[in-house]
């Protein structure tokens, strides 16, 4: 029988990258280029299937099974991605100068102009996270549980009895915008409190600042300017025993266990993993994040709800994570 | 044919209330008794069976098709509830006094026993409310719902995909239990800052006293004995326009909205019931309600998510839902 394999295409602000995956999560190829290199949508799409075909013709023995989109705001349901965060894309003017810019991005409509007899599908990327952890990852046979994606914001992907919860709207699960603090910090979305204000790479350079305010301790981390500080100088500062680094993790792990343990109170997971860049601070912050959880959970949930780490493997993940929504829409579409 | 009618069971820790329902939610017939009348188990289920058996003489052109238990911390998973807030049953002992106190009281097993032909199924309050409304209430064609129950405490059930969010324990949906003031009023489950320590019938009165310690101004109030106040007379001094009493439904309202705007960024449902007597205290919950929970939702939900009364009959509303749960279990039975 002929093997069937995956596209996964992760479009990010700087990178678009595209990876011919097995159904198994095996990277059978990948291309890449500069997403701004593309600022005209449809010669956008033209590169985007100049390298599908470039990785197709890498495995002529194989079928193409699908085509996944990782998409900052993509939305399942309409296959659009509303105002993609840090992207900019422009329609042709009829003289051929730059029209207006697209706000509402068409991807599954356009892209399935070249490949009409396959399924193609748009997800945001912390829904493909999670459909990436059920495929290929730690949730393989899990019925329930939460995929947080640790970014410059924070992400969230909630599968319950099996099923990806999309809400009326195809936007449910934006974990990274519940208020965590009413009144706190100014949040880019225009309320202020929100998780993501605090735990994600840049949640976590403001809580640095704040200590270093507040803290007269020294801290090497004072010598930096303070555009430059990110979460990887402050984790190296911990690691090296820095006492306001340290506080800083302290404070992140904090306030996402709180918030995890108000996510279980909802949804009952099985698991909650953690995904991408500041997930791999390590102890650092998964010490702190398990002990708040675990005291902040109601009685009957304590001990019975797992911390993981993401099981998608690391470089690859994000388009690991779009291949995956190819598999999951031929399930469904198979029970039907 | 046979026209099919459900037995509804709601157990309470004052009454227990037995319901003859047809397909469409409509009552044939109904008998209570006092729950603590038979302290041990198996007498309370015999007496539960005398009171099935009166009801299906009173039709007898029909037949059952099934019985729905709802109870506290009923467990649609495990068909037990553990530990039932307000009621103790006990076991016979061996020489006929008075054995262990059930601490797991196992509702589907025993009344099973006599039943073995017909689905039996249990679950709790909030989320037998969330099923009613599904199938005979205002979420009739809704995919995506969360039914707030509003009593002495504040339940919550959560429906996804068509599909009750029960976990992997089935005891999802403990939205009462959502930390909402980190540090805040103590709860009965042992935390802190739960929010139905602000917001349900108890709740309303904690609010009301601190508004009366904190706030000068006059009111009717002060000349309750404080033990006797409760949120009926809250309401009262209220619509006569007692200020302070104005100022406690304001914070309860605000209180509740910021949580539905969480609510909202996990599972953006179509709408939000409010179930229970406080429900029915009016635009005096509601009007504040509503308006926190507007201005504090995420741009893109924003006047898309309905804030509605339950639509289940009152009286008998409990009776009604726990009696859905039979119609909800044979439409899966069938769609397997």
């Amino acid at each position: 029988m002929t093997e069937k394999l995956a596209i996964g295409i992760d479009i990010g602000g700087t990178n678009t990258v595209t990876g011919l995956v097995d159904a198994q999560g095996r990277m059978q190829g990948e291309r890449s280029f500069k997403t701004k290199a593309y600022p005209y949508f449809d010669d956008y799409v033209e590169r985007l299937v100049q390298d599908i075909e470039s990785l197709r013709r890498t495995r002529p023995d194989a079928a193409l099974a699908g085509i996944g989109i990782g998409a900052p705001n993509g939305n399942y349901f309409s296959g659009v991605a509303e105002n993609p965060i840090n992207i900019r894309w422009y329609e042709h003017a009829a003289d051929g100068s730059q029209g207006a810019q697209i706000l509402t991005v068409p991807f599954v409509e356009t892209v399935r102009k070249h490949y009409p007899a396959l399924p193609v599908v748009v997800d945001n990327d912390a829904n493909a996270a999670a459909i990436g952890e059920m495929i290929y990852g730690g949730a393989r046979g899990m019925r329930d549980f939460i995929e947080i994606t640790l970014g410059t914001g924070l992400g969230g992907g909630i599968v319950a009895n099996g099923e990806m919860v999309y809400g009326q709207g195809g936007t449910a699960g934006e974990l990274g915008h519940v208020t965590v603090r009413p009144g706190g910090r100014r949040c880019g979305c225009g309320r202020r409190g929100c998780l993501e204000t605090y735990v994600s790479a840049t949640g976590i350079v403001r809580t640095m600042l704040e200590i270093l305010a507040d803290d007269p301790r020294p801290s090497k981390l004072r010598s930096v300017a303070v555009e430059c500080l990110d979460s990887r100088m402050i984790a190296e500062a911990a690691l090296d025993g820095d006492e306001a680094a340290r506080a800083a993790f302290e404070m992140t792990g904090r306030i996402l266990g709180e918030a995890l343990a108000n996510f279980v109170a909802f949804s009952f997971p099985e698991a909650i993993f953690l995904f991408g860049g500041l997930a791999k601070s390590g102890d650092l912050l998964w010490e702190p994040t398990k002990r708040h959880m675990e005291a902040n959970l109601l009685r009957n949930y304590k001990g019975r709800v797992k911390l993981l780490p993401s099981g998608i493997d690391g470089a690859n993940a994000a388009v690991l994570g779009a291949s995956a929504l190819v598999w999951k829409e031929l399930r469904k579409l198979e029970s039907r």
